[in-house]
């Protein structure tokens, strides 16, 4: 297969990136980030509509990337609220509404949320909020895709890669490996589920 | 207790509104509206930042509020997204945020979502996406409001006064009177349970 990854930059796109390579079976991917590969700005409809133009027909979109702001929601202004739902949540929208002529008859999007939309932790309002709203928008998007496309999202917990950055935000919270993650990519992609929110370790 | 009611010019608006005043023990309710009562725009922050300064404080904040575009979603546009996440979701975010210090100590925020959020249909996904993130932002910010405030969603089904205009929308779903969601309201407001989301005929 022949797949466009978002956000390959990024820890958990590095390890979506490595299992969907390895063996000799391995698929095509193409990269994308803000940063390195084909360049791509979530926030930017354009932008991705020019990736999409440069990258022509792909069987599969993974995207690894979005952004969300973390402080105590009495201090969150409404520009980091709409700074995350532009971000994570509108873009990674953006990246399937204009992504629906560019993949082929069953192919999948596969999207990036988290944990926080149904399990929350103090500072994460915002993540919660968007990550709910990508919950829901694959549920109610798979059953509107034309040509048989598919449509998941992968919410893991916080990984164990990343665990002395962010493990006193998440008290008791067992960290999952990032591997266990990009497998999650790999049963959206290779697998004919639609509409289903992959929980990571948790 | 002393109410702010947004939205109270609908459908659903005026059933919260009979529900609340009703009876010789009946609460004190000032509507606001973006057409009637004090005026206000959900997709305003300054608007609502001024109605909180007319009204001044209040033991609970009910919100019937919030525009979704419907539209198959090949035929949706960015914007349109974009205008539904403004409106119902940001919107309602804008309401809490900006409301902390104008309710009393154990208050209440009462946010509307709705039932496409977990079961979605055709042309619903803006809705879906919006309902979704407010359920996980009621979760989110149960977790984190100062003093014992609380915050939960009425997520309701279609209404059967509504069933004329919405039925051939949602084929199968039983409607639900308005009435029962207006109690929805009245469980969130003088209960004592937060980060709740109260689905309302289904």
């Amino acid at each position: 297969m022949r797949i466009l990854l978002v956000g390959a930059n990024g820890l958990l796109g590095r390890a979506v990136h490595a299992t969907l390579t390895e063996g000799a079976g391995g698929d095509e991917v193409v990269t994308a980030s803000r940063s390195s590969g084909e360049p791509v700005d979530l926030t930017d409809a354009a932008s991705i509509a020019a990736l999409y133009s440069r990258v022509g027909t792909v069987d599969a979109v993974a995207c690894t990337a979005g952004v969300t702001p973390f402080a105590p929601l009495p201090e969150l202004s409404l520009g980091q609220y709409q700074a995350g739902l532009t971000d994570k949540l509108l873009g990674q929208i953006a990246l399937v509404r204009l992504g629906l002529d560019h993949v082929t008859d069953g192919g999948s999007f596969t999207l990036i949320s988290g944990i926080l939309g149904e399990d929350p932790i103090a500072t994460g309002s915002v993540a919660a909020t968007v990550n709910g709203g990508l919950y829901a928008f694959v549920r109610a998007a798979a059953i509107e895709l034309p040509r048989g496309l598919r449509i998941n999202t992968v919410s893991p917990t916080v990984f164990t890669e990343a665990w002395d950055d962010y493990g006193p935000y998440f008290p008791g919270y067992p960290p999952v490996p990032v591997a266990d993650a990009a497998r999650g990519f790999v049963k959206s992609i290779a697998g004919r589920q639609t509409g289903q929110v992959y929980r990571i370790g948790y």
